[in-house]
């Protein structure tokens, strides 16, 4: 089962939110749907994000009325506005919704059903290379990860926050493939506990050994010598390799810096940002109040406390050892090896396209 | 309302799990219940854990069945070793408890109702001193943070961790005192959210302004420039200022060291344990996985989910820029600062309890 996809012309996906309680799959036909589904995190991982704003352009062809090609391109352009802004930290959306929409500007096409085709003919190839990006992360990843070691994970990145098999965790999941003993620090990952909510359910699934932490224990297990390498996703990477990640994340690249575990970012091309120059540059959501003072129906503080909730924080390059992309490992000079990184990826989606089009 | 007191001949305190929900006292009349009550975090806070060890072997005295003064001995080391067991990290604790058994064991009393007397005597002056010891530590702090200080807090520190006043929280409580203007930045503190439940109870109460943040945002905001001054408590100062505190406060000491950012540890000096060279030498608690997987009535992770829950960490020296007593600020070198502030305090409590002497 993959985290979202395409059925019966609806945009399907996993109910994240009722995770690890219940499993539903949630639907929608339409753009405006989709965009909720994003906002209120029925689906959430950079990647995943990406792969729903590529079914959701495809839903906007199929539902648009236009009978011709400008009428169509009309109202894609409506429908990319109204995702983009649904969540502004993670690039890959509007990644995925401008790689759909630069399709149909171009196409060669002319006939609104035949460009509704290859609009969801494209959004279904995203989500297929997806899933490779990921097991070829998996394996970059997994080849600087020692054997028995104990890494420590923040958030969730598995096939919960992709389509399928996951970024850092594709690494973990890499790993264990090829049978090398690993065990797994999970921070739960207040405020939203992706980690004790996603991350424990799909590690326990996979029957790789893990604990849940709390996200305060990490610098005690750092400091004590019970961590040998950190690793976590990312929602947009800067040309110059600053890293936007799940709240939290910065403490832990700094805490591990400072005792000498290597640090690695997991993250594909399509998370990388080559038009900001460094982190300070993204755009980190501020979410509610109820995301901190309550936790499932269960009111952890005083009534009308205010709240300052950031769903993001940066990592500045200097504390990252590697990024691993699905062209390999990036290593310092970032703003190098990122820019020719995201080069052989735009490359290689050029030639799977070409190829496709010979195909039919 | 003090955290802990004495009344009816039982020990009575705030039962602090339910709040800021419910404000229930609990009422122990055996020292079996009063190391339950400590152990189980009715009552927490190094401070307050040592003003109820006292008033616990005040109650060990008064229960006794002793009739000469050697089977009173016998049954106070018993129950100081019932005690001093319900929590390892604090030696608050440990130091109260030994506080009454010396009493007892050097009294030229012989009477076994007036060591009795004396002993309780002895327990309500600890804990009035407590309160004295945390308006000087507040005085003390109060002089180092800057007018409109943005500062940042972790745990609680504040009356409820103490007899009254609080350490870190009395720093703020003492600024707010004299009017000059601050912000808190409240870290939850997962796993038992001291911070959310008690921390912003205290200020909200107190009209100090402050904002609820999860443990993770704190590494942003650092990174950001939108904290000043971190503080907090310590459940244990080793002899060359490694301090021992709740568990996510050697991350924000690593964070603010980096970020320039000055740290201040808030102890009175029956929190600093001069056997003890440094903090690898101080115990850490661990702690059931349910207080990590279960937030008040819901479980927030998959059933059968490994956890580890240890509720310290020690915060090496390197990283603090003061640690703030009843009898000033001790600065590195802190092996020196930290033994000529515990002698002054002993010479203090000598002094008072002989001034109590000529009086009674």
């Amino acid at each position: 089962m993959r985290t979202v996809f395409w059925e019966d012309n609806k945009v399907k996906m996993i109910d994240q939110r009722l995770l690890p309680g219940e499993f539903v799959i949630a639907e929608f036909d339409s753009v405006a749907g989709v965009a909720v589904s994003i906002k209120e995190m029925y689906v959430r991982g950079a990647p995943a994000i990406g792969a729903t704003g590529g079914f959701g352009m495809a839903l906007a062809a199929q539902t648009s009325p236009a009978q011709d090609r400008d009428g169509l391109l009309a109202d894609l352009r409506v429908a990319k506005a109204a995702l983009d802004v649904a969540r502004p930290t993670a690039v890959n959306l509007s990644w995925a919704t401008a790689r759909l929409l630069d399709l149909a500007e171009r196409t060669v096409l002319t006939n609104p059903d035949d460009i509704r085709s290859a609009l969801l003919a494209e959004a279904q190839a995203l989500a297929d290379e997806d899933v490779e990006i990921n097991r070829r992360m998996g394996f970059h990843g997994a080849a600087v990860i020692p054997e028995g070691a104990n890494i420590l994970h923040h958030c969730n990145t598995g096939a919960l926050a992709t389509v399928d098999f996951g970024t850092a965790l594709g690494v973990v999941f890499a790993c264990q493939e090829q049978g090398k003993p690993i065990h797994v620090w999970v921070d739960e990952t207040r405020p939203r506990l992706q980690g004790a909510r996603l991350t424990a359910w799909e590690l326990m699934r996979a029957e790789v050994p893990m604990h849940l932490i709390a996200d305060n224990a990490a610098g005690h297990l750092m400091r004590t010598g019970q961590v040998d390498v950190v690793i976590f996703g990312a929602d947009r990477v800067a040309a110059n390799g600053d890293a936007a990640n799940k709240i939290g994340t910065y403490k832990l690249g700094v805490v591990a810096k400072e005792n000498g575990i290597p640090v690695y970012c997991v993250a594909p091309t399509s998370t990388v940002d080559l038009n900001l120059p460094d982190g300070d540059h993204i755009p980190i959501e501020e979410r509610g109040a109820e995301e901190v003072f309550k936790v499932g129906d269960s009111i952890i503080a005083p009534e009308g406390v205010p709240v300052y909730n950031p769903a993001f924080d940066v990592t500045p390059h200097r504390y990252l050892t590697g990024i691993v992309t699905e062209e390999g490992i990036c290593y310092p000079p970032f703003t190098e090896s990122l820019r020719r990184a995201k080069e052989a990826a735009e490359a290689r989606v050029q030639a799977q396209r070409q190829a496709r089009q010979k195909q039919g």
